[in-house]
């Protein structure tokens, strides 16, 4: 039985997907900028991975792995850490799933129980809202500052309460692109253990890193590095796009200070919601996976390309440099539903922001190839806000 | 926070893993029957299906499926269940699962919410009370019969109550091997559609027919041929040997009176609960691995050679043709976690009755090779009742 708060939470996806069917009439003619499926498809790299990991024929190689997975690809994992985010885990610290869908729900449930209240900055990712909801407890949104999209400290700490058990976002964030600077997780520290001192109430982030790999060089930094009782969400899907894959993990911060036993419950959950592990074979191809160097160039060379040509139309974009989105301020006082619904009946897919629980915005992904985003082009340029197209002056 | 009644569903599998981690230290001596692990390995053919599957190299072809999975591989299940049992399904009643875990969770969400009862026959499956538990549920374990264990029909009836939502149950049943007669399927159904007359309640059954492959001809019947609100359950692991490749599925019975809501809810459930679907590369092997044809009669063999050969130790087993075990009664009252420990001692790994609800038995896996079979012969040997190894008559 689907409750009606999950029914209202399921709404704006399912209503876009509505429009997806029929733009998809259109064939080749449709550029979908909806979701970030890469035009190139998976990496050759990362397919000879894939093949050499089914090629592994050892006996019993396809059958059950334990809850958490192999400890060797946990351990890959574990080193990864330590390289690529300067933190120093191992394998207990890293939960394997399904995907980073799987690793939200696991991580909610450790962090708290029905009746607990979450803060999620908004706007945030599609159905951070509905896992929250779905284990019966409360969202609480708080938006991002409206100048820059960072994080408003203040209006965080204001929306602590008794009940709090959780900070839920995505570090860069989708849709903005925005990331949470040292500075900011560090506020964010501080505010957790102002609110901890006072209350005795435990509150853990959890940071969805789906999008780290795409952020320039030297932007990105884990909250973990920062925030001791952070729960680390990932996702190989996006780096290798092969989001159909399903492979992902929690990590626990080396810092957290229910460390192993966090570790632990984690794993004891995979077998309670029936999550399991993911695949054998993406199992063992953990190890080779994060060995292929990032090839991140061209994406961001065609997201600032993408965003000069639609600024050039007189679109306001939220400033940011990571991710592979762009998100866009509906012109002329349109809602984004309504904009998103004039893109689509000339061919262009986008997520209005009502999917990402804010307004008046859309989500672009960067990863159409340049005949996509081109004629994508084209058509903004006859949606481009009026006081730009017809020369007047605000 | 997995509370107390969760930690003691979680219990016996877990103690069971400190004596697997024990025998373990013996390497290739120690006889593994615990779990459905065929010696073999993947067949051949599937192997060649799965290596297929990831060379059909199409543009986007590893990037996010729908919710439910792809309409064609949807369809290729659908054709499956109506040639193979009779159901005429279409693919709308088909949702694709990773492995037959996350298809429970579904289903229960369908059935029933926090609050209601679900009626479990037992033994059952390790983890359907620990999903019912899960969800908020309550269990209503209900022996089955002592003599053949089979379902009793009349325990059953008045274990329904106000707050029943649906009977789950593995049908072959693990760990027992019996089978739900189609004459038993028609006295539950009447059962059901008597209490639904009273008390204007609905009781869906909820058939785990994971095992269903290894039942000798004609043996096996779908309830849901009888049973018009029933939700199958099913793992492409079992009948592949690939259980860590997480391929599933729920399918909604065609005589279900809420078909297609009950289909579109499982599908919204997928999205909720962060399930998502199996893997772009396994969706995409649905086809073939429903072509190969099932190899199972060196299996058959292998059960009933087993079975003659404890039989004539003078154990006494569960009557039974179906499945990939053995349910066996521990000798002389010990208790089934003791002689478990007993065997494991003699590196023989098996599972006790604790793990599925029940009490007084162990299981075995018949998916060992002939020297693992053989040499868990010598030890059960050793091991074997004492009125019979003594000479003495009961």
């Amino acid at each position: 039985m689907i409750d009606d708060e999950l029914d209202r939470l399921l709404g704006p996806l399912e209503r876009f997907e509505t429009v997806r069917r029929r733009v998809a009439r259109l064939g080749n003619r449709a550029c979908d900028l909806s979701y970030a499926n890469f035009a190139g498809g998976v990496e050759p790299d990362a397919l000879g991975v894939l093949r050499r990991a089914l090629d592994d024929d050892r006996a019993l190689g396809m059958q059950y792995a334990p809850f958490g997975g192999q400890t060797l690809a946990r351990r890959a994992v574990a080193d990864d850490l330590r390289v690529g985010q300067g933190l120093p885990t191992t394998y207990a610290d890293v939960i394997l799933t399904p995907g980073a869908m799987a690793g939200l729900q696991l991580a909610l449930r450790v962090a708290g129980v029905a009746g607990d209240e979450v803060v999620v900055p908004v706007p945030c990712w599609l159905d951070h809202p509905l896992y929250v909801q779905s284990l019966g407890m409360t969202v609480r949104p708080v938006p991002m500052r409206t100048d820059d999209f960072a994080l408003d400290l203040d209006a965080i700490g204001a929306a602590f309460g008794e009940r709090t058990s959780a900070v839920l976002l995505s570090n860069p964030n989708n849709p903005t692109g925005t990331v949470v600077t040292p500075q900011l997780a560090e506020g964010l520290r501080d505010l957790i253990v102002a609110h901890e001192r006072r209350t005795g109430r435990r509150i853990t982030v959890i940071a969805d890193e789906t999008h780290r790999d795409f952020c320039p060089d030297g932007v990105f930094t884990s909250i973990a590095s920062t925030v001791a009782r952070t729960l680390i969400v990932y996702s190989f899907g996006k780096r290798h796009f092969m989001q159909g894959q399903r492979l992902g993990y929690v990590a626990v911060s080396p810092a957290h200070p229910e460390r192993a036993e966090t570790g632990a419950e984690l794993v004891r959950w995979t077998r309670i919601t029936g999550t399991a592990t993911p695949t054998a074979v993406m199992q063992r191809a953990v190890h080779g996976l994060l060995k292929i160097p990032l090839h991140t160039e061209a994406l961001h060379r065609a997201r600032a390309r993408l965003r000069a040509e639609l600024e050039g139309l007189g679109f306001t974009l939220v400033p940011s440099e990571s991710t592979l989105f762009l998100y866009l301020r509906t012109p002329d006082g349109l809602t984004d539903a309504a904009f998103a619904e004039r893109l689509a009946s000339d061919g262009v897919l986008v997520l209005p922001a009502e999917c990402f629980h804010h307004e008046g915005y859309v989500r672009l992904a960067v990863t159409g190839d340049d005949t996509v985003l081109e004629r994508a082009v084209q058509v903004f340029r006859r949606h481009a806000p009026a006081d730009v197209t017809t020369g007047a002056v605000a």
